[in-house]
């Protein structure tokens, strides 16, 4: 892992561990905003309250002996995946500098949150389903435990889990056990670990991380006077892409090499296509996408270009299921929380016999 | 209306028509691929087969009589909406340069086609609706009436309307009449004029227009070449806007100038900001968004700013409820047969005393 931050903890995934369709456990990333909480699971209760016709207190065992179990693979990605891109450009005080690997896919055990709200009943005027944790973040203003929210209707998408188990195991500690949710195709900020009460409300969340934190700021804002419902908040991921390999910063031979990475096209959009390109997207060459692990999981990709001696710029960009590319450069994306980098994947080899 | 042919008839509205909230009738953007035909109202019937428990054959009447009216207000674009700034990169043969004005925005009136689909009962399998009209096309290979379709997820929407009305007059006949589809937030070849049978099936339609044109092609693609299957098919419409007022290559006052234009997110995102730039995307102004007319409809907006004297290069860019922006620049977006030009939106201007 490389290790941003130990309190809170905040690790993201070596490119080398991207490259399987799943990601191993010891490798997924960790994005983390307060201590790690120590959860008893036998005295632990998911309250489900608020716009409901009947709040619900279960423990672990009754979730899983009322609710169907199932499985979804997903890949989950922070907002600040590739921020490091943003800091080339200017610097981002306070933000972690996040490479490719705030990104990881696992399979995914649970039940579907849609059934937990059918069971609630929801009703009428509920147009947000608001997720809480006992994780106190100092990093919020005021310091508060974390939270966030979706609306109804991403909420009751099949595809949306509770879950509580990672590859088949009792999902760890560091990943949110004993109880998570799992939001595939949105920022990871809304995949809320440790989950101890699911609220229906009219309103998106009045949590830091929901109002204030997350936000696609202007350029010229200030991040330390922003205030609740600045800025374009973060729901589903943008269209995106990087290079798993060769490694960055490597020194290799010229000649056929192989370039493989991966694309996230966000929510309901798949990865129609990734181009890759030796002079700076003058030309492109398609690359070829491996088969899909399911709707809710990255595009790996892969070709074989044949690299010039000297220093090579390898550019890659991934379009969508709408016909969109990713936009050309970071300079375009900056903003001072450092959000949603999705401008082309550059990768820079010095290529010597 | 600036007509780019009379036969087929294809035209598209000025840019001063574009900035009304709802597009004048006689304004409204024409895309056709044969001639329209000449329906008797009286005679007509909807057809409603494939894979359905009860296969329906509805007059106009049947139709109104039996199924709520609904009204939507929604945008329609065309694929090729902004394709002269692809041409302006590279020659695009055969294809029509349309400015901004292949978009507009109209009340639709009709039935919900979740409503004539339920009715029917989608049997297990239906995986798309397709849609079929009688208007044969000399440009399709080979020669065949248009059709095109939608998978089932998207034509349950509530928003998805069999529509007999615009603007609370009867659909005219050069927009539909008597009843088309209108498929808010997809590329306008979904909402098929002139619409006679709604097939519930596994796959996407066969037609000509849904498998082989309306797709991205790579760069290096013949066009003319390419089979069903080829490129990236369009459905939801790819984030977008243009530059509505000043009027492009006029001669203006130098000093404080309003700039407007529209926004178009597609499908199910939103407009989340619109940026105006008068150095090239250097920096950048925030504008304006003007109240929006429900959640299918573009998103005008506007910004003054102080032009100066000389030749002035407007820019601008929206972003949609992801943190995503448009692209900057055509060339990078360039396909063979023109489709989905969302790079920033450039217009140029004499500023003189």
């Amino acid at each position: 892992m490389v290790v941003h931050d130990r309190e809170p903890f905040n690790a993201e995934s070596p490119r080398a561990a991207l490259r399987d369709r799943e990601t191993p456990l010891d490798a997924f990333y960790s994005r983390n905003h307060g201590p790690i909480p120590r959860i008893d699971p036998a005295s632990w209760r998911l309250a489900v309250d608020g716009l409901v016709e009947r709040p619900l207190a279960l423990s672990l065992d009754e979730l899983r002996a009322r609710f169907p179990e199932t499985e979804v693979v997903a890949t989950l990605q922070c907002a600040g995946n590739r921020r490091a891109g943003l800091i080339e450009v200017r610097d981002i005080p306070g933000e972690d500098p996040w490479g490719p690997g705030a990104t990881s896919t696992a399979r995914w055990t649970g039940v579907r949150l849609a059934d937990v709200l059918a069971a609630a009943g929801l009703r009428a005027g509920a147009g947000h389903v608001a997720f809480a944790a006992p994780d106190v973040s100092q990093l919020a203003h005021p310091p508060q435990p974390y939270g966030g929210s979706i609306p109804v209707a991403k909420a009751v998408g099949p595809e949306v889990l509770l879950a509580w188990a990672m590859d088949g195991r009792p999902l760890p500690r560091v990943h949110g056990g004993p109880l998570r949710a799992v939001v595939p195709g949105w920022i990871g900020a809304r995949s809320v670990k440790w989950l101890e009460r699911i609220t229906a409300q009219a309103d998106p969340s009045a949590n830091y991380f929901q109002a204030t934190a997350y936000r696609v700021l202007p350029p010229e804002a200030d991040p330390s006077a922003a205030g609740p419902g600045d800025g374009i908040s973060l729901g589903p991921v943008a269209l995106n892409c990087d290079i798993l390999s060769p490694e960055a910063d490597t020194r290799l031979p010229p000649g056929p090499t192989l370039i493989t990475g991966y694309a996230l096209a966000g929510d309901d959009r798949a990865v129609a296509r990734v181009d890759v390109s030796l002079d700076n997207g003058a030309t492109w060459t398609q690359a070829e996408l491996d088969p899909q692990n399911g709707p809710w999981t990255w595009q790996h990709w892969r070709t074989r270009l044949d690299l010039p001696e000297g220093t090579v710029l390898i550019t890659a960009r991934a379009w969508d299921s709408t016909g969109a590319a990713q936009p050309e450069s970071p300079a375009h994306l900056w903003n001072p929380k450092g959000y949603a980098n999705n401008s082309w994947a550059r990768l820079r080899l010095a290529c010597r016999p």
